[in-house]
């Protein structure tokens, strides 16, 4: 997906008791946090301090959500890991894997003085903390007033971990790559002249959840003039014959790994001139997927791709960056872009997805996405990547 | 609704487009923006510092969300606010009221340095600034970095003007009102036994957004032993004869103010125990309601439930706070909850819900958002407080 997700959630009926306790084998997230301490320690760092977000879904499997009440895993680079919770809500952490991983529980109630309790985790005057990214200044404030220090951001500690999927990742990014191409199977049908973005959105919607997502993360329908805006999700316009339709969509899939695919769809037989600009865009995409392999940078594939269009006088029509990092978020290290010089390493996952975009007119955009083998790319996305023609339908020659 | 939202939200075909884009009026707008920046000159600020969530919601009625780029509105005591945007991101802003508002718009590109121009627009090096409280640390750290000092929390700035409605909000929390009121009318229909509470729920949602709401925040249907639990979800268990079954329900109706409402049904005739516990339940929620005016505190009307029920010996069943503020977010100030000493103002708007929980039994709450008003209290639901007992079905004397 191209550059931000929706935050909109279609949920269907069976999600609604489906949702919750989907998580890995314990001994996975046993690997994770001994990780994590690892290299809290390397980094000279006393412990990192992790409130509800993607962070703690990766190292402990919950998908606790909560705001007002402080909830955090405290991981010290030496010691035992303990995790802060409102008395009110221990239950949610249930499902997660910290029962069977024996991190300590350390629970509180309204008077108690939570950031005190994770000081103590840390063992009373810790110098030199990190906390999770999406940690709310609600926490991150009094937090730091207790500890006697402003915090550092645990994302340097934690990026190289959550950037190298494991096995049981890579797995998941797999069966979630195929349930969105069933999907992309299925989106020829949904498109017919004079039915509106919106009415095709909710098809996907459906089929995005039909075939196995846990729910819908973002859909993306740019038909004619609005492919040429990366950032439209879709309207009320009505499709009609000549379209060119951008169709971008992905979603979790249990445990919570994301799909997101792009292809692109013509009604009817495209135009001469179309077609020829696609089929420099399908050579980039291809370019930029065979120059993955371990020890090449993230902006060298960006340039792959971003070369082939060059030479074709379409570099101003590529107008955002060539890709991103996926896994328990849509968007996530490493961005493959201009200027990020890290070498790419296996078990790296991310989105390979030029686009070209004539304002006013269509765009296009092709998208898988890669892990990086020990040699090369394995694309979990394996649907055709031309120009899907699809039927105009009866006003085909209007 | 108890204790916390559970974050997801089902949401149906016609939310994929109109979702987006419903505020109130501009004035509205630049009234909360004059008194946020007249209240931090109060409090000596230089200025807030907004970051997408309830807060810029409300002072410019943007729903934007992001989260690797920052979107800050600067907010200076004195002088006239910014907004700090990405460029790739402007597009989000037309929905929201700051192009009508003349606010100044700063935008930056990958390469710029955000938290800098942040500076800026605060007049350079502002000593004493204020962020809003969900402000994540990935902003907040390089943002303190820059000014130089470690902003306080806008909480104590923004929780006067966000706790008293104003006659907008109060219109749309009526509104709110009445439409959750209209599902709970349709709610005796969806409970027959053999139906699981996740297939009472599934229905709920679709009335949910049938009568108007914008998308489902919450649903709660616990039957029998899972009504004793007030942070039950749904479930699995089928519903049977003799159930009681708490329903607390809600979700945000446009522009995004939301209902919250809970009844307590009864699958057949209940036992007279159980109706006699109810009848003090009821008695308890109408004193609490029948306390509110302006003056009494919080924690007064917390007690003043909590006295009715203590006198029944049922002290110890009610588990949790009388209630909480709600507006943009479920959750807000004011709570109603002992050790609150906050006197109550006209425009306040909360739910006075208390509750009754027997483990492994049963229990019941009884729920209606309340506005403070110059003598009282006005409810926004309005459907009777009696146990609702639906036919038990064929099975009932099973």
């Amino acid at each position: 997906m191209v550059l931000k997700a929706t935050g909109r959630a279609p949920l269907p009926r069976s999600s609604l008791v489906t949702m919750t306790g989907s998580r890995f084998s314990t001994d996975v997230y046993a690997r994770r946090l001994r990780a994590a301490a690892a290299a809290a320690g390397e980094a000279g760092l006393a412990g990192l301090i992790i409130t509800p977000g993607y962070d703690l879904r990766y190292l402990v499997g919950s998908r606790a959500q909560t705001f007002e009440r402080l909830t955090a895993l405290v991981l010290p680079a030496q010691g035992n890991p303990t995790v802060v919770v409102p008395r009110l809500e221990l239950a949610a952490l249930k499902e997660s894997a910290i029962p069977e991983l024996g991190v300590a529980v350390q629970d509180w109630v309204d008077g108690d003085n939570p950031y005190q309790l994770v000081a103590e985790a840390l063992g009373g005057a810790p110098a030199h903390t990190a906390v999770t990214d999406s940690m709310p200044a609600l926490h991150l404030l009094p937090l730091a007033g207790v500890l006697g220090e402003v915090p550092v951001l645990a994302t340097d500690v934690l990026r190289r971990l959550r950037m190298q999927k494991d096995a049981a990742e890579i797995d998941a990014l797999r069966k979630a790559g195929a349930a969105i191409d069933r999907v992309h199977a299925r989106v020829p049908e949904f498109l017919v002249a004079g039915r509106t973005e919106a009415d095709v959105a909710a098809d996907i919607a459906e089929a995005i959840v039909a075939e196995g997502h846990s729910e819908v993360a973002f859909i993306i329908v740019g038909s004619g003039p609005h492919g040429a805006d990366p950032h439209h999700e879709c309207s009320d316009r009505e499709l009609r014959a000549g379209d060119i339709v951008v169709v971008d969509i992905g979603g979790p899939y249990d445990p919570g790994y994301n799909s997101d695919c792009t292809r692109t769809y013509s009604l009817g037989e495209p135009d001469p001139e179309v077609a020829r600009r696609y089929a420099v865009l399908q050579r980039a995409q291809q370019a930029a997927v065979e120059a993955v392999r371990p020890g090449v940078t993230a902006e060298q594939i960006d340039a792959a791709a971003r070369d082939v269009l060059a030479a074709e006088g379409l570099a101003e029509a590529f107008v955002h960056r060539t890709g991103h990092g996926i896994g328990l978020s849509v968007h996530e290290e490493p961005y493959i872009v201009a200027g990020n010089d890290l070498p790419l390493e296996a078990g790296m996952a991310f989105s390979v997805e030029p686009g070209i975009y004539f304002p006013g007119q269509w765009g296009a955009r092709i998208e898988d996405i890669v892990i990086v083998t020990e040699d090369g790319a394995e694309s979990v996305n394996n649907r055709p990547h031309d120009l899907v023609v699809v039927p105009a339908g009866p006003d085909a020659t209007a």
